[in-house]
Parts: C-alpha cells; sequence; structure tokens
C-alpha cells in the first residue's frame, strides 16, 4: 500500500459519517447516572486540603489564577506550588525529586515518608486543580499509610521494599482494593473493585504509597482525554490544549510533580502519547512484560489478542522507569499471571553512544509534522550526530499505512461488540473521539473469522517485513515524533499513525521530553504546504504557532521487540544529549 | 466441568458420524497424483546404499529379518545393525554415541565428519527399512557436505560452529533448501522450497550435517503416523505398533540410532508421543521458543495463534537436547524471526534434587492409564521418594476436561477451512485419522468471531486457573503419562489428553526412556474395569499385554510456562534415578 492509498483505505472508513450501532438513551443516563457522576465528582473536590484550594482569581505578585483553565491557556502550571506558597521551601524541594532519589532519600532516613507524601498531596491538588487530571484522591489513607511506613521503618531501620515511602500515581483503570474502576465507562461507575490489579499489589508490596488515581478518556481509547465522569483533562503546559490520551491524568500530573511515577497503558500510543505532550518521560515496553492483570476495559468474557495493550510507566526521569520495570519484574510476577512473559529485568546492559544505530522518522508518508516538532527532529539529528552516534539516518517506515490499516482493523475485530455493551448500559453520550475509535477498521461490521485469521496472518508478514527492513537498512532504534504537532487540541486528534504503528509492531517505545519549546518565531505554520491525503488535511491544519507557543516538543524512541532494556538505555544516553543541545541553542 | 461431563461435551463431538464437507476426488488423486507418489517413493529406496539393504527373510545367526515389517511384530530392530555387519564395529561405536559426544570428538579431531556420517547413513537406511521413517533420503549430499567440513577443519584446526560435522535429522515439514516439502498433504508433493527452514539454516551454519528428513502423518495432526505419499510409519520397538505422531520418523530413527538429533514439532503431544512411544528424550519448548519460519502446515495466508506449535529436538539424552536448545538460540533468532520470543538459553540452572516438587498424575479422570504405565509411575514416585525429592504426591490436573474441549474448539476454529483446501487440491483420500481431527472442537462449522474472542479468554482463563492450583498444591512440575499406555495401535489412537492438555496451557514439556518394559506377567489387562466414559470405554481395552509385551514406557515432565530450562534439568535429574530403580527392579 502506498500513501496514495492512504486515502480509500484508511480515511474512507475515519470519516464515515454512517450511523454507528450505538444508541444513546439520555433519560436512563440523566436519570440513573447524572446523579452518580455529581457525587463522585464532588468527592474528588472534598478530597483537596483546605491549604490547597485555589482561589480563582487570586492574584500572587504576578500569577493570575483564571477563573476556567480551558477557557484560559493557562501555561503558569509550574508557578503555581512556588508563587501560592501552598508548599514550603522543603515541600518544594521534594516534589522536584525523582522517585529515585526520594526512595535512597528515605531508605537513608533523609526524608520521611509523611513529609513526602504530604508535599505530594498539596502538589498533586494544585495540580488536579489547574488540570482535573484527577479520577480519585485519597490523601487520608495516604497519610495513613505513610506512618506506618515511618514506624516500621523506625521500629526496624529497615525499609518494607525498593519503594519504601514512595507516593506513586495510578492510571484509574487498574482495579484498587476497596474502591470502584470504571475505566472511562460512565455504566462502571459503581465498579466495586475488591481486590488489588497485580501491578498495583506488587507497588504496594514494595512501599509505594498511593493517594491519587488518574484520569482517562470515554473508554479508554482516544489520544486525548474526555470523559463522562469527570470531564476534560487539560494540558499542564497550556490548559488550552489536550494532555494526551489515554494515560492523561498520568501525564498531567507527573509533569506538574504532583507525582514522580505512575503507572499507564497503551494500545495505540497511550503511554506514548501523553508523555510527550506533557513532556515527561513514557515507557511502553514489548506487549506482555508488565501485567494487566486486574485492569479493566471494555472487553470482559472477551479477550482480543490481536493488537494487545502494554502497561508501563510514566516520570520525570529515565531512571525511574527502570526503577519501577525492576521493582515490578524482580517480584517474578509471571509466577502469579500466567499472561506475561518470564523476562526479568536486565540492569547491566552496555550500549555505548558509538553502538547506537538510529533511523529518524521526518516523515511517516501520511501526516507531515508540524514546524516545531521538525525542528526536533533535525536537533536531534545534528546533536547525535556531532555527539558521536553510531549511526543516524534519515528513515521511512516500512508501508505505514499498511500497518496501521491492519491496526486500525485489530481494534475492532469484535464489531465494537464490546464497547457497545459497555455504553449501552449506562445509556451515556459518546465522547467525539469516542465515535472515531468505533469508525476505526471495519467499524460495527468487524470481520469474520475468517478474516480475523488472515489479518492476524498479514500483521505477523507486517512485523517481519518491518523488522527485516530494520534490519536490512542496519538500524536498532526510530525515533520518531509521537504526534505531528507538540500536543493536540481538545476532541480533534484523529490520527494515531507515529504512536499505534508500534502497537501493531509490539516494538518498545520510551516518550522523552527534549527541552524544545514551541517559538512562534521559527515555527510558522507552513501555509503553503499542500496535504497529500484527506487524512492529512484534516489534522495538519490544527497546528497553528499562536495556539501552541510554548509548547515543548516530546519525542519517541522506539527499539527492537523484545530489546525493552537497550531502548531504554538508548533513551536515556540520547535524550541528554538532545535536551543539552536544545537548552544551548 | 467434571468428568462426568466428558461424554456431552467432547465424546459426542469425537464419535460424531456425520458426513464432513470434503470430499474425496478419486480421479484427480489417481490420475494425478498416484505415478508423483511411486516415483517419490521409488527415490528413497534407490538412495539406500546397496551395501544397507536388508534381504527380507535373510537369516544372520538368530535374527529373522520378516518380509513385512506390519504383519509380524518385528522387536530386534536394536540387532540388525550388529547381527547383519552391515555397520563395522567402530560404526556401532559411533552410532551409540550422543550428540554432544559426538561433536566433542569431532571437534578434538577424534572422529572425522565422513566417517561419522557413514556410519549413520548406513544405520538409517536400516532404521528407514524396518520403520519407514524416512520422507526423504539424500546420503550423497550428506558425504559432499562432511567432507567439505573436514577439509576445513584440517585446513584450519577449526570447527564451522558448535555442531560441526553432527549427522542431523529434520522432520519432512520444515523447508530444506532446493528440495520440496509436504507437510503430509499429497497436494504439495511437488512443492518446492527454495529456502531453509530458520532452524535448518542455523543448524546447517552451526556444522550439522543433513542427510534424511523424516516421515509425519497426512496433515500432521496424527499422533500415530500415516500418510497417503510415504505410508505408514512403525514403531522401532515392535513394528505392528504404532511410533505416536506426528514427528513419527524422528521417533523411530533416533530410537534405532539413525540419527543422534533431530528436529520436531508440537501443538498436540507431536514431539512427546513419538518420544515417549520410541523411548527417546523429546522437548517441547514454551511457545515462540524455537522459531516455526519455514515450517509448513495447512494453514497459508491465515495464523491460528489459538493454540500455538512448538518447534523443540528429539534425541537420545538430555544434553543433547540441550546442544540443541543452545546452538539454535545463541544464533539470536528472534533478530531474524520476528514472532519468537528473544530468550537466550540459560545453561546455569541449579536445580538441587531436594528442590523439585512435582505432582504425578496417576490418572486424568478421564482415561485411565495401563498397567504398564501405571507402574511407571509407581516407580518414579517411590525412587524419587527415596532419591530424596524435595516433593513428590500425586496430583489430578484441573479441570482436565474443560482444558482439553478449549484445545480441541481451538485446533478448528476455522471449520477446517485450511486443512480442507490442502485435500481438495488433490483429493487424496482422508487418513481414518485426519478424519477425527476434523471433528475435533466445533468441527467443520468452526467458531464466529465472538466465540472466538471468548475461547481465547477462556484458553487465558484456564491456564491462570490451572497455574493458580500449581501455585495452591505448591508443585512445580507435573509428571504425566504421554498417553494411557506406552504405545499406539495403528490408526486407533483419538486421546490426545495427556500431550494437548500442556499445548494449550503452553507449558513445557519432556518426554523421556523410563527403562521400564511392558511385562505381561506384571501387566495384564485390567478387564474388571468399568470405563467412565465412552472416550475411555474407546480407548482403554486397546491395551493388551500381549500386543505391547515388551514396549517399554516414556513418560513426560512438565514444567511452568517459560521455565524450560528448569524442566529439562530437572527431567534429566529424575530420568537417572527412575531409569536405575527400573534396571534394579
Amino acid at each position: 500500500m502506498t500513501t496514495d492509498e492512504v486515502g480509500p483505505v484508511i480515511v474512507e472508513r475515519i470519516f464515515n459519517s454512517e450511523p454507528l450501532l450505538y444508541k444513546e438513551d439520555p433519560e436512563k443516563y440523566s436519570k440513573e447516572f447524572i446523579p452518580k457522576i455529581n457525587k463522585y465528582r464532588e468527592e474528588i473536590k472534598c478530597n483537596i486540603p483546605p491549604e490547597a484550594v485555589l482561589s480563582p482569581g487570586k492574584v500572587d505578585s504576578d500569577l493570575i489564577i483564571p477563573e476556567d483553565f480551558e477557557e484560559i491557556a493557562f501555561k503558569d502550571g509550574m508557578k503555581v506550588a512556588a508563587k501560592t506558597k501552598i508548599l514550603t521551601e522543603k515541600e518544594l524541594e521534594i516534589v522536584n525529586l525523582t522517585a529515585v532519589e526520594i526512595v535512597d532519600a528515605i531508605a537513608k532516613g533523609d526524608l520521611s515518608a509523611v513529609e513526602t507524601i504530604t508535599a505530594f498531596i498539596k502538589q498533586a491538588a494544585i495540580a488536579l486543580q489547574i488540570t482535573n487530571c484527577a479520577m480519585q484522591f485519597f490523601p487520608e489513607e495516604a497519610l495513613a499509610r505513610a506512618r506506618e511506613l515511618d514506624e516500621y521503618y523506625k521500629k526496624t531501620g529497615k525499609t518494607v521494599g525498593p519503594m519504601h515511602g514512595l507516593p506513586m500515581s495510578l492510571k484509574e483503570h487498574y482495579g484498587f482494593k476497596g474502591k470502584t474502576t470504571n475505566a472511562g465507562f460512565a455504566s462502571m461507575i459503581d465498579h466495586f473493585t475488591a481486590d488489588d490489579a497485580l501491578t498495583t499489589a506488587i507497588f504496594r508490596k514494595a512501599g509505594a504509597v498511593f493517594y491519587i488515581r488518574t484520569t482517562q478518556p470515554q473508554s479508554l481509547m482516544h489520544l486525548d482525554s474526555s470523559n463522562n465522569i469527570t470531564g476534560r483533562c487539560r494540558n499542564p503546559h497550556n490548559t488550552a490544549l489536550s494532555p494526551g490520551g489515554s494515560t492523561s491524568g498520568e501525564g498531567a500530573l507527573i509533569a506538574l510533580n504532583g507525582s514522580p511515577l505512575g503507572t499507564g497503558s497503551d494500545i495505540g500510543g497511550s503511554i506514548r502519547a501523553p508523555a510527550a505532550f506533557c513532556h515527561i518521560w513514557g515507557f511502553k515496553p514489548t506487549n506482555k512484560r508488565v501485567s494487566l492483570m486486574g485492569a479493566f476495559a471494555s472487553y470482559r468474557d472477551m479477550s482480543n489478542d490481536t493488537v494487545l495493550c502494554s502497561v508501563g510507566p510514566l516520570a520525570n526521569s529515565a531512571d525511574d522507569l527502570a526503577l519501577y520495570m525492576k521493582t515490578f519484574l524482580d517480584a517474578e510476577p509471571w509466577l502469579k499471571d500466567n499472561y506475561i512473559t518470564r523476562a526479568p529485568w536486565r540492569s547491566d546492559i552496555d550500549l555505548p553512544l558509538s553502538s547506537l544505530k538510529i533511523g529518524i522518522v521526518f516523515d511517516d508518508g501520511i501526516v507531515k509534522p508540524s514546524p516545531p516538532v521538525l525542528r526536533a527532529l533535525k536537533l536531534a539529528k545534528e546533536s547525535l550526530e556531532k555527539a558521536g552516534v553510531g549511526k543516524c539516518i534519515e528513515w521511512v517506515p516500512y508501508q505505514t499505512a499498511k500497518g496501521l490499516e491492519i491496526c486500525n482493523v485489530a481494534y475492532n475485530v469484535d464489531g465494537n461488540f464490546n464497547h457497545r455493551s459497555r455504553y449501552e448500559e449506562s445509556g451515556e453520550p459518546l465522547r467525539p473521539l469516542s465515535e472515531h475509535h468505533m469508525r476505526f477498521g471495519c467499524g460495527d461490521k468487524g470481520v469474520s473469522t475468517q478474516e480475523l485469521l488472515q489479518l492476524i496472518h498479514d500483521r505477523d508478514e507486517y512485523r517481519q517485513q518491518f523488522a527485516d527492513v530494520m534490519n536490512e537498512t542496519d538500524i536498532d532504534f526510530v525515533l520518531t515524533p509521537a504526534y505531528f504537532a507538540p500536543a493536540a487540541i481538545p476532541d480533534k486528534i484523529k490520527y494515531w499513525g507515529y504512536t499505534a504503528l508500534y502497537n501493531i509492531l509490539d516494538l518498545p517505545g520510551v516518550s522523552f521530553p527534549t527541552g524544545l519549546v514551541t517559538d512562534p518565531s521559527l515555527d510558522a505554520k507552513d501555509t503553503q504546504y499542500v496535504p497529500r491525503n484527506p487524512l492529512e488535511e484534516y489534522e495538519y491544519p490544527m497546528y497553528d504557532e499562536t495556539v501552541f507557543a510554548g509548547s515543548p516538543v516530546g519525542l519517541t524512541l522506539h527499539g527492537r521487540r523484545h530489546y525493552d532494556e537497550e531502548t531504554l538505555a538508548a533513551t536515556k544516553l540520547i535524550q541528554e544529549i538532545i535536551f543539552k543541545a536544545a537548552q544551548d541553542a
């Protein structure tokens, strides 16, 4: 399939406007669910500590806190904590530590679990008021747990595990002992989960302190963030933009230092897109490396193996991602979750810069990257070459459109049966991008068994061809944008190609902050550009330097399948070089 | 599902006699295919070295070689080489070496590749005349390759790789450069394969010398061995019995020392059953550990991920299985085959006998093992306990019938579309057990997409429940029969439960020789036994001590998913103990 064929094959379906099988039920929804939703939202608000409540319009020196973060493009999130003096100096220092620094300090006795979680509770409260990133917030429970941990440490001189006292955030769709888990569906607002998801259980045992569960879009299937329960989550760098999705809340929260480390999941870009849009680190490992046991989504009593979701961490540093992986895998989770691979975390990666062979994707042939993203890619190439990277070439992914077509059909092989039945239970209105997702692939029609078996064959063949091209062109890593622009316009992002391609390929990927920021004087929109297909025609004009001014650019490095450790190690190496070059530029 | 429900759920389908959709085409088959088949058979015969041709009726001391190995239960296969003097004393010594001993001797210069392959060519010729285990035999090519290898060694003092000069056999369905590959389908008799399968290519590069491709049943889907191209393969210990299948030829050949090491594949017991029936070693690793790239079967342009085939070795010792795995995985095959897991072979397994926790399956609740198999299990339990194994308890697999039902449906999710189309191309007659396989699960009806997604879910849930029971009962290994009897009556074996259960579970398993031999005085048929279900009623009476007299008993040890190295190491440990006990008894 060539780029020319993108139109007929993918676009026709995406822009199809035939009615969907799903019918909203406004009466049922407003009668049975709106009251529950209002109560749910109220509870989040009530748990904000009074000293951390932001007064709209409050003026503190030069900082103006707007009435409505969505209407006003508020870009000063990081300044709020300092300028409002909600956090003490010491607390500000704490929330600026990485997860590794925190666990080290607590293990040495330099910090207590209580003072650590106290600081993050305040900072998370600020973040959730600015970005609406929380789906549940429970500071009291967290403080009680932190006190327990401090007592244990005081009594024994030991930590309970490698995450002793570490504040940790969780995307909401992981089961949490004694709480409800809705996965972005109104129908699941009362869905009580008796047990922790396996990831949650392992980190809890390792000493993590949970205090916030973060938001996600309706159905989890947007690269954006809007659901009917908590509404829209906003980009921490510019509240008029999207934080990306579906691990939206983690992206917003971690970027504002409201959490040092969180759990996300990615079936089309849901870790890598929000990490890039929010300018933090996010790691999608190879499928089946981290457990989905106890995570909820649309499917129940059915499993779609054709395109799989990867669970992984988001954080503010590469080392924190490794801490997450090592802690999880050291627990030998494969003995509990039969589904995942047995593959202990390898910490002994020796990967000199001169050994890295990278292909850089300046354009995937479907939607051209916007000027600031192109500038980041160029900066990456120049700085890496200068620093002595082994190889760094311009590289075009093998038959992107074919890969994406397979991926899109794979999402909906069940003809949306599972999504539809989750929606029907509440009759909730579809968010605009939920409708978009249900039009992917063959939409409500789904595929027959034979078509599904063909699809699996095509997928494996495509993966093999992609790997062959990597072998032939002699590259081990693919550096790509996470999206054509630094972030997305709310409710608009329809093109998943820069991330979803690597889901159908099952390649690990790490999004990272480049440090490069959209500069209207350097990154003017290319108004002369003629889109090559209807998808590009839709997506490309959404970039505008005035709207995106100040937006930082994240990129993603993908590695070979099962080369998770190498991919993370390589990203750490190249990020330092690119970030420094961005600061020096 | 309880044992009581085995009848309605599985048996009804298996004993269903409604006509299949496939219709034979005798005219097309006899006109277009019989001549090709005759030519194909003739070629195998022509390649037998004249000095290795067995004269029917030939009498050499006390050895009588029968006119027809199928009619007469010939049990003296191992004596033929010595008594007919087809092999010299030195050659007899060579064919009694293990693969590890051979590569060591060649690497040291104590043996040449040519003398080694010469011995194995003769012994293989004997084996193929007795058991009909060959599908292709090409001694001349092998000798040429051995000469090359000897020259290289002479010139450089080095080996080309860890298998330098090792004679190696291959199940036919692996693609072989420049030859045809039929996978047991008459329609594929002309199917030319330009390239080696990946396993073949890696072993070739490592220095293996190929000389024989071994037989398999029609469609590969029997635990027996009968196809329309080369006919029936016979059990090396008793030519009136089945060698098991589908890696039938390897089982027969290796048991007669006609090859030290071979490649097989297993989707329902196809390595473990022939290894057990032929009293050799066979290893089915966890799925995706060894590559299927370049192997052929019924499916093309479609892939059935629901139950997967594992590739693995057959040999006469545990160390030879490890040599195979290490050589293959040291080549980093995952960089070539994107489908397999990246998991290097771990040679550093430290597994003291006292750490082994084993559950022994004396009865899976569906078909009770026959007396000699029960005797072997009892011997195993007693000898292991005496030797100080960590734990050794009687153990019943969790809901066997449920697991098998999932597995049977999984085989035929396509409603036999792929098998049928392979058959239709030739119109060949179905062998009795091909018909049996096509009645598995939902047979020609197949499943809908939603049923398939439910099946995948049920499979994963069953795997998890099985793993949970292993955790709860605190065992790491399951010691089982490979079949209810020591071997099978030709064309009769319908019960795959003792092996196929571990395919749907994806647990690694090693079949091994116990050294215990069916003794009519100890192993009389239990004529009073009342079968619990129609499957048992069909299968159980097939054991008869007079028919099976002298048949050696193999057993299988299964380990946890992804614990391939531990499973092999544990089997090596326990086999030594059990084998010694059998000799001493």
